[in-house]
């Protein structure tokens, strides 16, 4: 291979650091695949920091000491989140979307990678200062934003499910209340799916009453851990004394009218 | 904002590729972007494209014409699976993983988006030239992989339910049975979830009979879309006569002893 020049360090490391967000890097990672000088891989690294910084594509940390090093994060700006979450309004606020009961068809943005990603990285944004060992979430449609949020944050997935399943071996199983409909439900996570002592962010696609989160915090005792963070895509206002109310929410769903065929939705940013 | 250097433009090009696989963009969104002339443009994309074969980082593929432009394809180099499939044995086949009824315990490995995305690349690797509309998989574990394999190839995902939910709107609803312990399932789908004359790829964490795979392909029938291809994460070896055989599996699970907490697991590549 020819010499290595400083654009392909600078595009290869721009491609490593935007693959794996939040993954730190040491400096000698970068000097052994190039074969050169830290001093060199410092330099390339303060002209991606400042170009990430002037097109606002996320951050570029460094870690100082031994167990240092840089990695990418690909934060949105409180201007980024607005424009996003103005935009999903828009994308939600079509009257064919309302199906029978007042709920609104949201499939098909949580389950695009495009869309679900922007949300993934909207959650983390608003959690960045949060210290987290896992992103929690409950079975089925909050899966697919709490892997793009886990992602961005580098943390792994727990998925809670309704019934315990073969392949989780020992579950532990708990029965709690929805506050929307007074239902029953259960929720089984496997023995072996949390480390004991762990601090969680719970994330989802919905919350109307309440109840799941609250049962998360309930069954997260179970594992001695302890959530630490609530956020969701969208958010009825009603009812506004829910059973568990320390949670952010990228959207406010006020009213969906099935009569007039209207909704109103506005961005919780 | 100071003059834009080439190494802005190089960095910034490679970042945004690097986001959004498979999504093309124009040599004239870049001009925009950087306020410069096309020529310009190309000459970094065609170094980028040299930087990112030499490294073996994905390609950055050309499409000429009016609807022309370029995109990024992170697919593995067939050593690099090689590498891949022979990690994740080495991951899988730890005898703490077996869990009573001879099953292995993968959620760890399914629910971590960084392991999660590369078995996306993989698999979208295998299916790199199938036209596609989406990528289809069965609630729950299969999720994540499939996400994943949607996010690289720049396809929405379709989640099949095991049983219909009030946000889903209007489903179909289908029952089949399952070939490895012979029940009967139920599959259930949005009517609004896929467009007539679509073509599928079904991507799933575990094959045994195949009755999940023939599943999806007669429910497809009746959206009058087709299932275009398979490629699971992991499949057995017995029963080697599946009711579905034409699919692509990253590993083969040959056996698992409860007794001596064997595994026999392989690549299938």
């Amino acid at each position: 291979m020819k010499k290595v020049q400083k654009h392909d360090r600078i595009s290869v490391i721009t491609n490593i650091l935007t693959n794996n967000p939040n993954k730190i890097f040491t400096l000698t990672h970068f000097c052994n695949l190039f074969n050169c000088a830290k001093s060199t891989i410092s330099e390339d690294l303060d002209i991606i920091r400042e170009i990430f910084t002037n097109y606002e594509i996320g951050t570029i940390e460094t870690i100082s000491g031994a167990a240092g090093g840089v990695y990418y994060n690909p934060l949105m700006s409180k201007e980024q989140m607005e424009n996003f979450t103005k935009e999903l309004c828009e994308h939600i606020n079509a009257s064919e979307r309302i199906i029978p009961g007042g709920y609104i068809y949201t499939n098909d943005l949580l389950y695009t990678p495009s869309i679900s990603k922007n949300i993934g990285i909207a959650l983390a944004s608003l959690f960045k200062d949060v210290e987290i060992d896992y992103v929690i979430t409950v079975e089925t449609k909050g899966i697919p934003i709490a892997l793009m949020t886990a992602m961005v944050l580098n943390k792994p997935m727990i998925v809670v499910r309704n019934q315990s399943k073969l392949t989780d071996g020992t579950v532990i199983h708990m029965n709690y209340i929805t506050n929307s409909n007074h239902r029953i439900k259960t929720m089984c996570l496997s023995t072996r799916a949390i480390k004991k002592g762990s601090k969680v962010l719970f994330i989802d696609d919905f919350m109307k009453g309440g109840g799941t989160a609250k049962g998360i915090c309930d069954l997260m005792q179970e594992f001695e851990s302890e959530v630490v963070g609530v956020g969701v895509l969208m958010a009825t206002k009603q009812p506004e004394e829910k059973v568990y109310n320390d949670f952010k929410t990228l959207l406010w769903l006020d009213d969906v009218d099935e009569i007039t065929r209207e909704v109103d939705i506005y961005p919780g940013i």
